[in-house]
């Protein structure tokens, strides 16, 4: 099959294997072609570029995504907001109760069901995700640069198949 | 430009988004097209299926990466591992203290330089890689089978690119 070139063609397939193994002749077994490997290297390597580019803001992608869902839904559940966050409700609290000792992220007790939590931005979290956002398009720039034009849409899908599928066996 | 059909055309673009978030209509603003926040529910989802397809030997997938580059590589050092496991040193540190706690890793100060460590792995950690490396390749079957054999090739390079170049801005 055809395939389309990629925008940086040069580039050879051991490239990153190679820079990030600080140019040691490394042998990476099974893991050298592996998916799931290069998947977790790539969001290592995109966490830690958005937080050296939010630096001053100190909040890292994981948190960003959880003000804007909140401050695009606002009253949003802690449990529709962990699942449309990839996470379980046991690894968003902490970061919630960070989020509110900040004063970014107000909780509170639903009326509907007591044992629920509503929450909504505060005037300085809907602050703190307007300097966040413009972190965030700089750091997307960057990654939409390096995907390229051609192979953005069937990148983005694949990756959106991952997470919708992969712990789900057919 | 012609696009190569991916493996299961059927799924659309929101699928993930609509599966995660619980089937709720939520508005996920600038997130719902982003490469950055795809890639890390993708890790997450992928994380969270490693985990369980080694439930039973409770490691994680960064665990079994660690212990893989250690047997493959037997007297690595502490700085080569973490730059080949896309972690800086420091949060390489706790994972290697645990590792070694659990008898499957042996941390030795180097005859060259006595502020570094060589790694090996135990008769156990050998063990151990054994039993993840099982497990590692269903998970990596299923990562594989949701990919598509048509686009493997252009997806893995694309997530090496990211991880060699997000960090370093032209």
């Amino acid at each position: 099959m055809k395939q389309a070139p990629l925008s940086s063609s040069a580039e050879d397939e051991s490239t990153a294997l190679r820079k990030n193994a600080a140019n040691e002749n490394l042998d990476f077994g099974i893991l050298a072609n592996r998916i799931g490997f290069h998947l977790r290297l790539a969001q290592a390597a995109s966490f830690q570029a958005f937080r050296d580019e939010a630096r001053e803001i100190d909040l890292s992608p994981g948190r960003f995504a959880t003000l804007m869902l909140i401050g695009r839904n606002p009253g949003i559940s802690q449990t529709t907001l962990a699942a449309a966050n990839g996470r379980d409700k046991s690894t968003l609290t902490p970061i919630l109760e960070d989020l509110e000792k900040r004063g970014f992220v107000k909780r509170e007790k639903m009326k509907s069901d007591r044992r629920s939590y509503q929450l909504t931005l505060t005037e300085n979290g809907r602050k703190k995700l307007a300097e966040l956002t413009a972190c965030a398009k700089r750091h997307d720039e960057n990654l939409d640069r390096i995907v390229g034009p051609k192979d953005r849409a069937k990148f983005l899908k694949i990756l959106q198949k991952i997470a919708a599928e992969v712990g789900h066996k057919e």
